[in-house]
């Protein structure tokens, strides 16, 4: 690299410095990914000007300790602009200019086709679109409303995914939360992946969208730095939620490429490369000092005073979901716990936790993409939230979850009126498919108790799972299994029923297990001796109980109110296989179509009550 | 029931007569759920005096024929409010007193909770919310585009669920396609399930939204039937699509409930019930004949053209995403086959369809919720949607298709870039969800072509599925292995390798069926013969064909580029525990969080390549 210039570049550097650094990370983008020979630099060129002023002028932040709590966040929502920010981190000094030509978007390396947490500056992975903002607004309520820290929260996004209805859930939080320390700045280059994007330079329109969900937006030419530079401040004033529409040129400084179509997602030839580096004023090696983070607020007490679990009696029936709300009051003890709903907290119980802590409880109003966004961001700041709604609507977050795992989050995730048991409501509130979602999410740990003592002590360790943990409640009230006395460890399971001669085991969770404990009771007068299983732990699950019953039995009959696919019975087939066990083996679960009705008589219809149970214990014992 | 009045309103009755509608859809909004000991009557009250001056005089349906094509269309968006929906039809004579009142929301009947399709009148189900705006739209495209009928939709939907971002994102096409015959009309009645809306009576905010976002809105006393009257006749005038804003009071007409918190969702105890009807007049016997349809177009031919399936060479490399793009511009001939995008064509290859047919294309730009609502909405008039992103991404969309199944639609979805495979861009583009997603859809079929001509084949096969049909493409271009004349039936499978003594089998789809063919040839050298079986049909799945494998190897090893839970190897355990086989087994799935890298680099860090899988065979076979 032939370094033409190196000078530092600083807050009180004037603009045509800061128009050098622009073209210097034009040509690093253009560099990195013709080396990687794949990305996206036109993505990147367009906002080269955009981001040189904000990281010279307004990004309050120490790239040296990106832990300081005070420090700015900058989210690239536009996540496949990474040779962009990269080439921002190039000219940090936080990764060196070898770092970038020889590992961008190669195996074993930091410097990923889109970014991810690995990376220290780095807070959520992105690459799906439309949901930076969101978590952009869920960092921002964290520093505000919970830290009280000082910093601004910055988003990139592009115009593209301003087609998502995410972006909009979560402008309109933004909005009602009057979070003056938020700004978005949308990138408007008018051309997406495969052709103009719908609304292409009409930043009226956008300006419109913005102002009517409650955010102050700023128009202006994103190549013009005089005007970046004049928004970015008036954003920094903290008066108001703002987006900067940023009218700007796709391939902006490239000529051959310059708002065209066809170069979405292409790096430049090698040649073309060549003459785009001259075009744009040859290597640089400038160096950014930009603000440095304000004043730190204290760090809340983290002392994590003692949780109390609630206690129940034996026998007394209680729905598990109010179990876990009495189980999050408890919790509240716990500085770092939030709760988070989807205006369905009279349900799911969560509101139980907002009645005794509010300052901590955030509602998202039927916004399930944001609820889980806004959980993101503020696990992002070191809190432990726990979003809930019923498990059939949190499939409308599953991008959100899936993402959160490559970001490597911990958060719980609580997902009530599971099954068909709920009864006549319908299948369009039954979480039928939730564990299937739930198990395939990387790292997850799913957990489905059966009564409330176990729901309330499983609540209160999610607060210290890593990763995402995910609890399955049931509407309705049964009774209480366990004493006070009871522990119920991640991956373990209780054995309810057994015998010296056991010639069946039955094996579920939720519902279906108090219908396996009546089955267990109807094949005992028919003189059939089944054990009964309690699989809290769904994922991981207790391999030794199951491989153990399989011997002991030599026959499983595993039960489950949910789809055949992805749940219990194919956990147990694999923790089976993984074992080397081949019991006789039954799957009951529902896979019709199910309607309104009793819970008894939905049961009944799914094939998954007491007498299916016992029919299905019967022919294998035979 | 006692009649106090018998007579039969029409459009031209005038807006007192109209009231006593509204009343009586109120009173048997009461008596139906608090017969039915459950149900959601004051959302039904605030919305009675709409729907009573719509169905009157601007709804022109046939309810003795719904299937009318030139019939308007009615989404009750807020499906929560069936009492209302249900009263109506009673009013329309299309249900009897004694079927609401005795059947509601029980078991085994078709008026169930929230509405779905097993009612002629009801083209989807809703009770998921936000969902209804987006389906009408997919609804009045196909009536405007596709069908050239003068049909109107309207969708009644709930204020809380405009908090949904896919409210906005549906609304944006709306706009976008200036759909002059859909109009929304949102009762803001103040109060959702667990307390106030975000936005409570702030009818301005909505209507500047909406008129952002491209549509007329049109505010209204939604109690004041002049008001309303006026609104809806203006709606229909065609010239724009419209939102009508209706300011209205939760439990309107009882005065015990009106406009207090605490009473959503809860049946009005038979006291109270009791009180509510007289003190809204009783209980009425009026009937409704609106509006007739208008004259219907002719029908467009459907005639099913011969389908040229695109021809591939073996041995070429060729990928399964190009070869869906080919199939798909050979499906083209038939007239009902459509096609939607959001914003990847280039890359999913829906393109192709694109230029070809470019009247049955639908671009929703990077809205995957509304991608899906509109093949819904396209697939309730009777086209075969095909609606394709990348796998990844069509988890934004999981909760449209657990509806959509629940609405027993059928319509094809593909979903690309699936898996590690994908390579440098990262884990944020990879679908490794995917199979777990779709397996466990209600009725769903779920395909994963590894070759040029079973992708071809086998897109051409799912516009004959029933329900709602997915394949899984692959990014990369791997050789063709089969000629021309191999046919793929849903629910087979292909013996690639077979030789009378075969130790183990080798089980897989997509590019890891490659890696088992070179892991065949690896094995062979080793003196260890192997069977392959490329398992293009995952759901259903060849069990003979498995449990046959298992029974002449004694060995199976299971590889899938996917996460371990949900997808092919759990798929395989419950086929061989269904047919009692078992078989020595090992599952091969990536469950580390992946990076960027090459696809071999990659697929051997999940422990999915060749030396892996053979490795694994060998384990068995000692």
């Amino acid at each position: 690299m032939t370094s033409e210039q190196t000078s530092t570049l600083g807050p009180d550097s004037d603009l045509t410095e800061v128009f050098e650094l622009a073209q210097q990370l034009r040509v690093d983008s253009v560099r990195a990914s013709t080396s990687a020979g794949s990305g996206h630099p036109t993505s990147s060129l367009s906002a080269a000007d955009l981001m040189a002023v904000l990281m010279t002028r307004h990004l309050r932040y120490d790239w040296n300790a990106p832990e300081n709590p005070a420090g700015d966040h900058l989210v690239f929502s536009k996540g496949h602009a990474s040779p962009l920010l990269y080439a921002m981190f190039k000219a940090a000094g936080a990764v060196s200019d070898e770092e970038l030509m020889t590992t961008y978007r190669r195996f074993g390396h930091r410097l990923q086709g889109h970014p991810t947490p690995e990376l220290p500056w780095v807070d959520v992975a992105t690459g799906s679109l439309g949901q930076g903002i969101a978590y952009g607004v869920g960092i921002a309520l964290a520093g505000r409303d919970l830290e009280d820290q000082p910093y601004r929260v910055w988003v990139l996004c592009g115009d593209s995914e301003m087609a998502e209805g995410s972006v909009w859930e979560a402008l309109d939080k933004a909005g009602q939360h009057k979070l003056g320390n938020f700004t978005a700045i949308i990138d408007v280059n008018r051309l997406g992946q495969s052709g103009p994007t719908e609304l292409q330079w009409d930043t009226d329109t956008y300006a419109r969208r913005v102002e009517a969900f409650g955010c102050r937006a700023l128009v202006v030419d994103g190549h013009d730095l005089t005007e970046v530079d004049r928004a970015l401040k008036t954003a920094a004033d903290g008066s108001a939620p703002t987006v900067i529409v940023a009218k700007t040129v796709k391939g902006r400084g490239v000529s051959e490429v310059a708002d065209k179509e066809g170069w979405h997602g292409k790096p430049l030839p090698e040649d073309l490369a060549e003459r785009a580096i001259e075009e744009l004023g040859g290597v640089r090696d400038l160096r950014v000092e930009g603000p440095r983070p304000p004043k730190a607020a204290p760090a809340p007490a983290r002392t994590n005073a003692g949780v109390e679990l609630p206690r129940f009696e034996k026998g007394d029936e209680i729905a598990t979901r109010v179990a876990f709300g009495k189980a999050l009051v408890a919790l509240g003890v716990r500085p770092d716990i939030v709760a988070l709903d989807a205006e369905v907290g009279n349900s799911t119980h969560s509101e139980d936790f907002k009645k005794a802590y509010p300052d901590r409880f955030f509602q998202t109003y039927i916004a399930e993409q944001q609820m889980v966004a806004e959980a993101v961001g503020m696990a992002v700041r070191g809190f432990r939230p726990y979003a809930t709604t019923f498990a059939a609507f949190l499939t409308r977050a599953h991008d959100f979850i899936r993402m959160a795992a490559v970001s490597d989050i911990t958060m719980a995730l609580c997902g009530t009126h599971s099954g068909v048991e709920i009864g006549a409501d319908g299948p369009s509130q039954m979480g039928v498919e939730d564990l299937a979602m739930m198990r395939a999410v990387r790292g997850s740990t799913v957990l489905y108790p059966s009564d409330a003592t176990s729901a309330a002590a499983l609540t209160v360790a999610m607060a210290d799972i890593d990763g995402i943990s995910y609890l399955r409640t049931t509407r309705g009230a049964y009774p209480v299994l366990y004493g006070s006395e009871e522990t119920f460890p991640v991956g373990g399971s209780k054995t309810l029923r057994r015998g010296d001669d056991d010639q069946v085991t039955l094996v579920s969770a939720g519902v279906t297990l108090h219908e396996c404990l009546a089955a267990a009771d109807l094949l005992a007068k028919q003189g059939v001796r089944a054990r009964v299983i309690d699989l809290y732990s769904i994922k991981p699950l207790d391999s030794e109980a199951l491989a153990l019953a399989a011997r002991e039995t030599g026959a499983l009959v595993v039960v489950e109110d949910h789809h055949p696919e992805g749940g219990i019975g194919e956990a147990v087939l694999s923790s089976l296989a993984e074992s080397g066990s081949h019991p006789g083996f039954v799957h009951l679960a529902g896979s019709n179509l199910p309607g309104s009705g009793t819970t008894a008589e939905l049961l009944d219809a799914a094939g998954i009550s007491r007498t299916h149970i016992a029919d299905a214990a019967r022919s294998l014992v035979k």
